[in-house]
């Protein structure tokens, strides 16, 4: 057979290395290196190693040796197995940890600390001859980002884990602090095996903050303290609820991955469940025809104007605050409602009683439940209404996610908050998937269209920003709110598509979708490697010939 | 505790029955009665039955005992349970088959036979003091999809199966002969597993036609005897490959389940993967830019003027029609390039030295790959450029997928031919996913917006038709291409969409999509109580509560 083009073009594309985030300094050389059979990773100047690094190492260990991801070119790597059948074999990586005071916390302490104070860099280096792999950082999750990279160098073939790219070099640490996923578990539950099962996903591309949408007017699965009843009759069964025990474990879960989970029990809005199990505190509750009390049913929403609604729902947010330890908490504050409040004679009644306008009493509400949040030695994060739309105080400190549309983030720049990038025409998930209202024969997504992984990573998220502001982004998001999706469709709405968003969020704006391409088909496959349900991107026949399928190809 | 006003509502909501697609003529009552647990399903007067029919009535058992669906209110029927627990028994379902001949043919027998000729119909009767249960068909395959129909009658609450509508009388027949579902495997690869369980859910709501692109530009994953070099070069990896055993099995198992299996060797364009072993029969393989060459990549066609390619060609289609017993098989016919026979010396030689124009070139090209259709007693399938856009001469039962625009129905009725709709603005299941070419950052589906169940539920099949062209409508199809569908979200894109046509083909067109919403999100619940993943329509809150969730609600 003849020597045909795409043999030597193979051995070319082979090296493109399924790293993903991109780190943000890599040099790599051409010599094939493969990893010993005895493998081993040491851990340096840790007497005491915290158990959930500990841990990571035990998952390294485990996906080196389960991905079995083939490279992804035509002849997944066949013409490169003499030369990997030769390579120098690497017996070790060695983890140093550094630390810059003298006290080594473990991941998950690191993991939930204030976003703006974490440490995630790390330094890599694998040398050709396979002597040396020293994997430094001054934090355990500085090692285990590294750890997470170390993972994702190598391919599989006949048996044999390999790299053709060694010496290896990397000097890495992410550009944005905050590099989330959100999920909404009030539409649809999702039982704890899929949310752990989203946390290691989000983990392999270390994004490290999981915004839990946990409740909405749906429903009420999470079991809070002292308000049980909420849960009993809100959520959609007595099985689809999260009890503080499952609450600790997602958290604990999350953690030893380098994830911060942020709750967020939005009010005033979104809260018509709670009309099942106290109807007082709630106006217009399944209000009909919705639409006019409500961007979706069921309308309802927390009488913000009642001294006792103020009083239960600061109290709430205390006793759900207190079930994460993340510095943050969400408070929500999207799409209220104004004609629900106009047409609730109690509302009426108690903002005439008080001789106080809407605002005035959105403000004296948003003060109290935010003081429970702060009492809880949290800060709050908000939706970007509650900054653009209404007119409270906020404390400084506070976080706006700005979702309604990308334009809105310089105004919410120009009143000094922080910015966590989760818009709805970069952001959103669940856009493009039709019209969802039962009876309209040509509805379509209010946010359509898809928003596709190539849409997301070209975002910038310092346009229209000065200088100064720049410096309010913490970082951004993929979102999925949940009307057309459950368990079923949980994976492939996500992966590989958020993994977008990690790179963007971790190495910085500006990435070429070209190059990135073949580095993300390598995330979906080794993904579905891992028990993740990734989607296909293209053809196998594209995934397999990188920059083939690109319209100017 | 108040009695709210919900309660009451479930009690009228509970009686909306699961069945999809709904039979034809539907009385029903309003007496509750459950399932014996001693519940048995006898045949009457077949006394050596089929064992595919046999095979029928063991599933029926198994989903009787596993669905545990329990009605989609929001007390799950809770407040019925008194009468359940108090309602008549039903000890046994009889079968009775009464064939227009005495011969008893099995359901795969008559699953495979000319889709003009099947006799799917049936009637069943349950009485509501549980004496009676008959199921009565002239044809095995009618007693199957009675036994599909039974098997939607029921609920289950804490232990018990039951309905709140007895008395029941159906009797049933499908509008359109042809409900089908195609499936691209040539894009991504789907194990048996994935088709299995896709037949599964395909015969659950009565579907009889697995239309099986199984071949096209990317990949060649059948393996053709006297035709392997194909496969062996053209699949993606020697694993991905569906040998001749692997058809056998994947016809029968569709049979047994009334479902003919329709395979299309798309031809003369969506070929280039034959290049990779039979070179000298592709005209611009791979050539690049591909944009240049054909509607996706990569470029290459049968060098449809060459005698020696139609040779081959019509020999590999009578080898691959040889695999499949069904009376219909495809050869394509779409997206014909014609810049890339125009740029290719050899088609342009054959031309010349033939002195033909492309279009009588592909008329010979046509009559003999149709003549080895026609030899192995089939019947042609053609996708509408065959009849729209060329000028060949097609035999009078060739059928005509529709599938650019149903707008293109009319001009293909006007031709004479039977039309199977595949209309890409109404069955497209791919649709509204993204662009997937690699560095598009803009690029949206070509067929924007997604097609919801709604929009595919409205579909007229006789819009633009005479009444005489009427009768050309065999039926139609959902269909899913997988540029950007895999293992992973196989179930998700297809169910429980695609159900909306099998609804529509079998009931006929004109319903209401906010009367079959309730039954539709009922099909999604089976479907994963059945291990099919089907999505969330909407919020489980409006899966709750009929019409709740409508826009004008």
């Amino acid at each position: 057979m003849l020597l045909r083009p795409f043999i030597a073009l193979s051995l070319l594309l082979t090296s493109s290395k399924a790293l993903w985030p991109l780190p943000q300094h890599l040099s790599t050389g051409t010599t094939p290196l493969r990893l010993s059979p005895n493998f081993q990773i040491h851990l340096s100047g840790v007497y005491h190693p915290p158990a959930d690094l500990v841990a990571a190492v035990e998952r390294t260990y485990n996906y080196l040796r389960t991905d079995k991801l083939q490279a992804l070119v035509p002849d997944r790597g066949a013409s490169s197995l003499g030369a990997i059948q030769n390579a120098n074999t690497l017996s070790s990586l060695t983890l140093s940890l550094t630390p810059a005071s003298g006290k080594v916390k473990s991941i998950s302490e690191e993991a939930i600390a204030d976003v703006e104070t974490r440490a995630e860099g790390y330094t890599l280096t694998v040398l050709a001859d396979g002597s040396t792999a020293v994997l430094i950082a001054n934090s355990t999750l500085g090692l285990f980002r590294g750890l997470t990279t170390f993972g994702q160098l190598w391919y599989e073939l006949s048996g044999y884990t390999y790299t053709l790219t060694a010496p290896i070099s990397i000097t890495d640490a992410p550009a944005y602090p905050y590099r989330g996923l959100m999920l909404d578990t009030a539409r649809s539950f999702f039982p704890l095996a899929d949310i752990k099962r989203t946390l290691d996903a989000m983990s392999w591309v270390k994004m490290n903050t999981f915004h839990w949408h946990v409740v909405d007017s749906q429903s009420f699965p999470l079991v809070v303290p002292g308000f049980e009843a909420l849960s009993e009759k809100g959520a959609y069964n007595p099985a689809s609820v999260y009890t503080p025990k499952d609450v600790q474990d997602v958290v604990a879960y999350a953690a030893a991955r380098g994830i911060d989970v942020i709750a967020e029990i939005d009010t005033p809005g979104h809260t018509s469940v709670i009309s099942k199990a106290f109807p007082e505190h709630i106006a217009c509750p399944e209000a009909t025809p919705w639409s006019l009390y409500a961007n979706e049913p069921p309308a309802g929403q927390l009488r913000l104007a009642s001294p006792s609604t103020i009083s239960f729902t600061a109290d709430l947010i205390s006793a759900a605050a207190s079930m994460f330890p993340s510095k943050f908490f969400s408070t929500g504050g999207d799409e209220i409602n104004a004609n629900c409040y106009a047409k609730d004679a109690s509302t009426q009644n108690d903002l005439s009683s008080q001789g106080k306008s809407f605002e005035q009493a959105l403000d004296t509400f948003t003060q109290a439940t935010h003081a429970s949040v702060h009492a809880a030695g949290k800060r709050v994060v908000v939706w970007e209404e509650m900054v653009l739309a209404h007119n409270v105080t906020l404390r400084n400190d506070t976080a706006v996610m700005v979702w309604i549309s990308s334009a809105n983030v310089a105004a919410v720049a120009q009143k000094g908050f922080k910015i966590i990038h989760a818009a709805s025409d970069y952001f959103y998930l669940d856009c493009g998937h039709g019209g969802w209202v039962g009876d309209n024969v040509n509805g379509n997504s209010w946010c359509d269209p898809f928003k596709t992984w190539q849409k997301s990573y070209s975002f910038d998220p310092a346009a229209g920003l000065t200088e100064t502001q720049k410096g309010l982004v913490l970082g951004g998001q993929h979102l999925l709110w949940t009307e057309q999706s459950n368990p079923s469709n949980l994976d492939s709405i996500v992966w590989p598509r958020a993994a977008s968003s990690a790179e963007l969020f971790w190495f910085g704006p500006g990435g070429d979708v070209s190059k990135a391409l073949p580095r993300l088909h390598d995330v979906a496959y080794r993904f579905i490697q891992r028990g993740v349900r990734a989607i296909a991107l293209q053809p196998e026949w594209c995934a397999l010939r990188a920059g083939a399928c690109d319209l100017f190809a």
